[in-house]
């Protein structure tokens, strides 16, 4: 089971080897802590045999190509033991002893938590329940999509398995027989606060893991015997992930801090006392083994194929044209692959899914795991799209939070944005979506109005470097652009010009607003009127000229008066340095059910709420 | 098991009874998906037989009285079933033939998912996994808070099993014992797109529940004699929740859509030929069993005690200030409770848990169930205060999206906003938080700069409704308003007059503001200094003046640039109709770790920075 090739030291066994590596981790997460002043050396300590076991032997990865594909990853889910981490990164060659003395310096890249500013991080972690999902999706995509043997470690903490998202991960991984997965679950009994709701008591986990389709193997933890023995049984084909319990003890051979409560994410009052008990300083180093250098990445032979096209005039929702084009990137780019959250006939991700069945992924109703998989896919190269209503976003937003974090490449829709959906009522309206978006790091955010629009945009998704996301909309609206138009990200369309006011919609509040210019018209006002379709860039120069040269402008949005489109106008004209009167229409009472045109109207965002606003600012403007 | 006073009608034996209701619920669920033109009425018909058996003599409720604390809660966390629950609220008599066919119509209060708009609805559902952790707080509450014999009762769909968030309330139902809390979950086999992940393959998720500590029943769920003799295995003490896993046939009765796939969330095609497959129209009326009259609501008399208060120029974390806050307020209420996820010692929650154990609920690494918990708890009239770190309330947002679809009233506390956190990293970062809470429907956005204002602030909180939010810093601030200052929502603070510039802070950067506008005092600059301590509402007075008489405006926050205290602040001078020359300060890079001081000076917010882009401001103004 034991690779060879791995490290040892003359004069040691390889079982004494791997204690006194296991030792060294532990003196080097004190002292990096120490230097530090802070961070988790108690949580670093209780897993240290098992990261020595891992390390000699059990993992393969190609330490100076950590993203050759053939590898294996080491996903640190409790991302709080960076300290654990690095001193592996130490011992394996990766880093050397002045670099992880930096821990947690300004500009050191060992932070607090592991980001991929270290190159032997895939995804970085430290909100807790992350990394095991995120690692079945690396076990999925190597197995379903590059079809190499790569191996998936996530190392957890007892704490995180209270997340839901655990199981979501647990439940999926077994349901697609990853074998190639593997979790190592650090059960050092003590959280942040006290004990945890198990404890030591390993027999409940495994009998949870075993109902949801696991192999589940109990150990001593600092037993490197049972340890290289457990990950040998986990690495055998079984179609079953497995998971190793390891019964461990926090604090670990330091008599300040071992198996005491309150000692968690602080650095030892007296580390030089610990070091001593630990035995003092080493410097052993331990050779990863090399991935199976066998095999080639599979690769999907796009059968060719035009992206899809409308007529002008077409009623078409832009969810349809979402899944048509989505569809048609499948068809020209073997690298595109999509993920839903098991309504794939509402985002009309289906279209992709019925062409292109072995590059989707049915996530089911799992959203935080299907982000997880996305950013594990496109850690592996790929090009994910999940989609899902707009609303069911807010479920994971805290792994798209952390995919930023990650300097994940994610591309994500939204379908049935706002009240236009209709008799559905609130709870299935996505109408904080883009507030949430504009918040993320990295983000790109895109809202068509119509068909073309649409497909233009999405294959911009495509090669867009961050996380980038499209809303569209139940409803149908009709095709206003060429299909030859060409969209670029952080630009806007001016459809109308006119100089006494201007009003700015996207998505389904464009078509109220191009209604309302022709009102308008008819009273002897000129609007211009804008389609920002790009939230986010946005176009500050034309919002800027607009603000200056119609002084007034009605901003109308399909989502929460706060933090959507309204906000990002003022924040453009504000960068621009122009001031204008402003109006923003947005969504301020709790909707209820109705056809779409009445929510509309009752939300005070339709053409006859525009046009009213642009006169009153008009009228405002001739009297000022 | 079966209630005395419970609905039959002459010549039907009871079973006899509950199968015709079953049939009138199909019917009814029918009969309103078709006047509306949508709805989901197939998975209404799974669940009939069920239903039909809850409401005849095992649910006990006030159905005059829905509020009654000692009556039972029935939540469909299958949301989209409610063509069935409408049916229900008919045959118990609650409404009217005419109402259910108001259903999904625009001002009817029976909308396409339930909300607490119709009065026998505890919480909106429509987002699925909610309603179980929901009722878990319910359960939870009735028992340790109340101290009164009412059940939860919640109807799962299976293809939401799914979600996380059920495992959530699994762990903490059995590691509380609830066996007030009964979950039935609807085993139709199809979702919305297919078959779900496990199909009828109900032992799966029966030993899954059995891990999780739960008794499980797996029973036919068309079968009334085998629904009604696990209802009453059910309702035993116990010291176990338990789970009723019913085989049921989605569509079942009507052959256009009985156990077919496609047929999800559609009214049908023939509705008619449907109600006759099912025997026609009945008119049969339930008496819900009335809830035991015995036992008082337990009230927590609280120990009495003062608010804490500071001394001017003390340095005080405002986390610190938020625990000594809320143990104060325990102190003198005992209608407030606090729930935390595992950081107590970091939030300082765990100020009030030391003090008033019995009304303090450690919810473990599990934020959403924590937040479902506080709506189960408010919606039984106590006052729940929830806190975690900010960065980690992202992974309940869409369960507080949905809280205020259910109008309920909840305190949320975020700790550890921003990069002033310092070594930590990203990861633990709120950066996002005032964008995600300000696009939540009828929230309050709070952000004090020091002790005493968080204290007056977290006091208010107490009776707000909606969803009110404190954002609390790591750091210690200094102490800069007298104790007996008070502070109203809505308002703000200026703290310093001048004409030239105005700089508006929150937090931590309130105290950078303050110091830049020393810094530009000895350069003749004379800055408006305006502590913006409620971001929503918001002062468009005080900053409309502040807009109007300086001309310019800087805006500093620790917060990702987009969405923030900027964004509100350009809609507060917008709504006031005042132009000025406005720089937003934020977060705009992905911050690593780091000294607070360095990553604050790093992100461009700190005294340097504010005091740098009033200059420039001015300096552009004077040249203008």
């Amino acid at each position: 089971m034991t690779q060879p090739g791995a490290g040892t030291t003359p004069g040691m066994d390889r079982h004494e080897f791997r204690r006194e590596l296991a030792q060294q981790l532990r003196v080097d997460s004190v002292r990096c802590s120490a230097q530090a002043g802070s961070g988790h050396p108690t949580s670093s300590m209780s897993a240290a045999e098992l990261m020595a076991v891992l390390l000699d032997g059990h993992l393969r990865m190609n330490i100076d190509n950590p993203k050759d594909p053939k590898g294996d990853h080491l996903v640190f889910s409790k991302g709080h033991a960076s300290p654990l981490y690095y001193s592996c990164l130490k011992a394996a060659g990766a880093i050397d002893d002045g670099e992880l003395l930096s821990y947690r310096r300004l500009g050191s890249r060992l932070e607090g938590h592991p980001t991929p500013r270290v190159p032997w991080v895939d995804v970085a972690t430290g909100s807790l329940g992350q990394g095991l999902p995120i690692a079945v999706g690396l076990a999925l995509c190597a197995k379903r999509l590059d079809r190499l043997p790569s191996r998936a470690w996530a190392i957890c903490g007892d704490s995180e398995l209270t997340e839901g998202s655990i199981w979501e991960a647990f439940d999926h991984a077994s349901f697609e027989k990853l074998d190639n997965l593997i979790a190592i679950v650090d059960v050092n009994r003590l959280g942040q606060t006290g004990e945890t709701m198990h404890g030591w008591d390993l027999d409940v986990y495994a009998e949870r893991a075993r109902a949801f389709g696991w192999e589940a193997i109990e150990i001593d933890g600092h037993d490197v015997e049972a340890i290289d023995d457990a990950f040998g049984r986990a690495t055998r084909e079984s179609g079953r992930p497995t998971v190793v319990l390891a019964r461990t003890v926090k604090g670990k051979g330091a008599e300040e801090v071992e198996d005491k409560p309150g000692k968690h994410g602080k650095p030892l009052e007296d580390p030089e006392r610990a070091i001593e008990q630990l035995g003092g300083e080493r410097d052993l180093q331990v050779r990863i083994a090399a991935p199976d250098t066998a095999g080639e990445r599979h690769r999907f032979e796009p059968p060719g194929g035009e992206p899809p096209s409308f007529d002008l005039g077409d009623e078409v929702p832009t969810r349809k044209a979402y899944g048509q084009a989505l569809k048609a990137l499948g068809d020209t780019r073997g690298d595109v692959v999509a993920l839903d959250g098991e309504v794939s006939n509402s985002t009309y991700s289906e279209l992709f899914r019925d062409a292109h069945p072995d590059r989707y992924f049915e996530m089911y109703i799992a959203e935080q795991q299907m982000i997880a998989a996305a950013v594990g896919m496109q850690r592996r190269g790929w090009k994910p799209f999940a989609s899902t209503f707009a609303a069911f976003l807010t479920r994971a937003y805290d792994f798209i939070r952390m995919a930023a974090v990650s300097r994940a490449n994610l591309r994500l829709c939204g379908s049935h944005a706002g009240v236009s959906i209709g008799e559905d009522g609130p709870s299935q309206m996505g109408l904080e979506d883009l507030a949430a978006f504009r918040a993320v790091h990295s983000s790109t955010v895109l809202y068509p109005c119509d068909a073309n629009q649409t497909v233009g945009l999405v294959e911009l998704m495509a090669d867009r470097d961050g996380i980038s996301y499209v809303r569209t909309h139940r409803g149908a609206t009709p095709v206003i652009y060429d299909p030859n138009e060409r969209f670029e990200i952080g630009g806007s369309r001016t459809l109308r010009d006119g100089d006494d006011v201007t009003l700015v919609g996207a998505g389904v509040t464009l078509h109220e607003a191009l209604a309302a210019a022709e009102r308008l018209e008819e009273d002897g006002v000129h609007p211009r009127v804008i389609d920002l379709y790009s939230v986010k860039p946005i176009d500050v120069d034309a919002l800027g000229r607009a603000g200056s040269e119609t002084g007034a402008v009605v901003i109308a949005e399909d989502h929460w008066i706060d933090g959507g489109l309204g906000d990002a106008v003022l924040t453009a004209l504000a960068d621009a340095g122009v001031s204008a009167q402003v109006r923003k229409l947005g969504v301020r009472d709790m909707p209820g059910s109705g056809k779409p045109d009445e929510l509309m109207r009752e939300a005070g965002i339709d053409a006859e709420a525009i046009a009213t606003a642009a006169r009153e600012l008009v009228g405002a403007a001739s009297l000022a």
